[in-house]
């Protein structure tokens, strides 16, 4: 099992954007949509032991954070545009304090990264970080930021946590879980 | 300089598809779309030394190649629907037997896989090849297939191509063409 998170700073949280333009109206929505095809997707297949978390932060006081589990997601498609239409309607509804399914394998809840930071031990993923294929082992949780630096308080929120980088030049997040998933591949199977 | 082409088998060369639904309309333009990504895009920069060859074969009688050049391209986003609109512009334009500038680093010419393998060396990434970690020294074009297999005909144009491999599972081309550029990073960057 692994799992990403990743912070999206302008990602708006209402559920008002368009579908046309993810990356103007959605707060960089785009940038997430990408992210979840690089979590989930092989060729013509679904990494079912996959999660990835969405932290939509665009309101700040109603922050929420989407989860996509590729154990049990079922009509999604690889195009940007299949992931958001998922996120506009997880954003529909009412979100609560606990995950909410808003469809197979996508839920919902009121949020961001403080209280996933309390459930996970994620590692950072970002150019600062130790070599992945030097480390003897990898752990399972990843944390990345989207198109923006992390915050102050994010940085404080994750001060503690291994930092790892995937290569020597600086990369788009969803790029960043592509070439992290190749290294667990190789792991996984002796390829090393 | 590094260069990848990709066959879309079913894209359609006509220009005659919807932003709204590029997997649909398009042909699984979605999969070249994220292809151009790949190939040309580092975070907040582009890679300059980067070229991206886009095989339109969906009317066999038509087929189309666009030619995504990263040292000179100029209004692109990472989103899907930037690199579509610009595909759309460029087949709008009447293709003739050199290319032809739709805007900036972006060009359209008549033909296909024939004529492209005429002047590239290509190497094949699929998942029968060898590992690309093994090889001493990797080439500089690449070829991939989209979603679909290559056709018989396509397999005996590439049948003396070297064949090289990202990893153990069977990604996406766009996936494939990341690993690939962050074992070309690392080569560059000592980074081994």
């Amino acid at each position: 099992m692994v799992s990403f998170a990743i912070v999206g700073h302008l990602a708006r949280s209402d559920g008002f954007f368009s579908l046309n333009d993810l990356p103007g109206s959605g707060g960089r929505m785009d940038v997430l949509c990408r992210c979840v095809n690089a979590a989930l997707f092989l060729s013509h297949d679904l990494r079912r032991d996959a999660d990835c978390y969405l932290i939509l932060c665009g309101e700040e006081e109603a922050q929420k954070t989407i989860r996509f589990s590729g154990a049990t997601v079922r009509s999604l498609s690889p195009d940007e545009r299949s992931s958001a239409a998922l996120i506009k309607k997880a954003l529909g509804l009412p979100a609560g304090s606990e995950f909410r399914n808003a469809a197979a394998g996508v839920a919902v809840r009121k949020g961001g990264l403080d209280r996933l930071m309390k459930e996970h031990v994620f590692a950072v993923l970002d150019e600062k970080g130790s070599d992945i294929r030097s480390a003897e082992r990898l752990p399972d949780s990843f944390i990345l930021s989207d198109h923006l630096n992390f915050t102050d308080n994010e940085e404080l929120q994750v001060s503690h946590s291994p930092r790892y980088s995937v290569g020597p030049v600086c990369l788009h997040a969803d790029h960043t879980i592509t070439v992290l998933h190749n290294e667990l591949d190789r792991r996984k199977c002796g390829w090393m």
